[in-house]
């Protein structure tokens, strides 16, 4: 399992995970926002509806980018399934997280990118990620000395903001209705505590807590892929991302992710309970 | 009280819009996502947070604007208040909808500005509106024959969709505690009928109906500012709003925003139980 990198391997993998976001662009705004939205009547190619074709099209061509200049590489993609590689390194991807929120025409899906160590039953820690949102033309990027955020305004630096007591935090998930019933009552105890839970972002809200906007994003039932590009994002930026035990997230489950170590004790404290 | 415009008169009411909505872009951006994000240790000029000063900036510049380009219509404004116009018409202005979604970055907050039939209460029916998102650069314009998007993939014409079952419809809301518990069960009860239902995006819920790609908006408390916008443009695509029980909403309280006539009647029968 490698664990250090040249620079110029470093650059090389950078470069790629980019050049995955950016062909990643192409193929999910053409099926993005179709006239009437995407529904049961408009099927498109073999009866598949509009984010079902975008999300396999997105896939296979970051999957043939990869064949050709990272051979060595494992994938580990959403729709397509698990290649071995030989180098110890594998390519998380998922072509769009998110998927109600593309269905809906929201700007908060995201092409998720991760680069891991090679797992065994789930990709290793993260060691580089890639949010991107097509739409707003936005690019968050985080791990082997990169965090930064590429979009509208231009290009800033990406870092997660300093402690604030609980009662003054921003919360984000995705759903109200966060995991099983038991985790929906911890998420709810913690959501009472805070001065703001906001709803309906997908990945982006861990992009938000990378960029310093917010303090915590809490769910539950997540896959790898869900997980990756965000670990790396936010751990560039100073954030950490746990399970809701303190134990790696990078398996998919429980996320607890936080701007700092002192609101992740305290937001972990309450969902212990 | 007017009833028809000469085309030159609609044009430059048309160029007035989208001028106070240019304005906004600048004033609303230059204190979005600060470092750090926005919170109680980052107040600005007077001790006022970067959100308050930003609503109050966009406020003032819009309303010096009018001063000098349409001194006679009068203005409604969300931070500043009422000045009565002689035209007959008004300006209704919300500088920031959704300041909380401003404050944790995320990218659906926005600027509306309809202009209104002059009320006596409140501003009368809406005879155009403007939901500008500043940060992705998007402008929905609605009203004297103009139903047009124009953002990240160019422009294009507004439509919202046709007919479908409820079962198959989409349904966003701000947040999922709508209004007073009986109107969150009455909420609750038409979220548990629809196919999808979304939270966190606030005015731009409305824009996604304009564009045709959702079915329904519903939310309670609303004021008058928070509608008048996302009625004249969600009308201009052939969408309708009412309130709950099917009369004008544009003096804000129970809001039901539909993509066609259908869906309508069959959300407001279930909402009213």
């Amino acid at each position: 399992m490698p664990v250090s990198f040249a620079a110029a391997e470093k650059a090389e993998l950078l470069a790629t995970a980019e050049a995955l976001a950016e062909l990643a662009r192409g193929t999910t705004l053409a099926h993005f926002r179709p006239a009437g939205g995407i529904g049961a009547e408009n099927k498109v190619a073999g009866g598949f509806d509009p984010v079902t074709v975008a999300d396999r099209a997105t896939e296979a061509a970051m999957r043939a980018l990869l064949a050709e200049r990272r051979p060595e590489d494992g994938i580990w993609g959403e729709e397509q399934g698990v290649v071995r590689g030989t180098s110890g390194l594998t390519w998380v991807l998922d072509p769009i997280d998110g998927t109600r929120g593309y269905m809906s025409g929201t700007p908060t899906w995201g092409v998720l990118i991760a680069l891991s160590e090679e797992g065994d039953t789930t990709p290793g820690a993260p060691l580089l990620g890639v949010i991107d949102q097509p739409y707003i033309g936005e690019r968050f990027v985080g791990g082997f000395g990169a965090a930064r955020v590429t979009g509208p305004l231009g290009t800033a630096r990406l870092a997660a903001r300093p402690a604030r007591a609980l009662s003054e935090a921003v919360l984000f998930s995705t759903f109200p209705e966060v995991g099983t019933p038991a985790e929906g009552a911890a998420f709810a105890r913690l959501s009472r505590q805070v001065k703001l839970t906001r709803y309906g972002t997908d990945c982006y809200a861990y992009a938000l807590i990378a960029a310093g906007q917010i303090d915590l994003v809490v769910e539950a039932g997540l896959q790898p892929y869900d997980v990756a590009a965000p670990i790396a994002v936010i751990e560039a930026a100073g954030g950490i991302v746990t399970d809701w035990q303190g134990g790696p997230a990078y398996a998919g489950g429980q996320v607890l992710a936080a701007a700092n170590a002192d609101i992740h004790a305290a937001a972990m404290a309450v969902l212990k309970g």
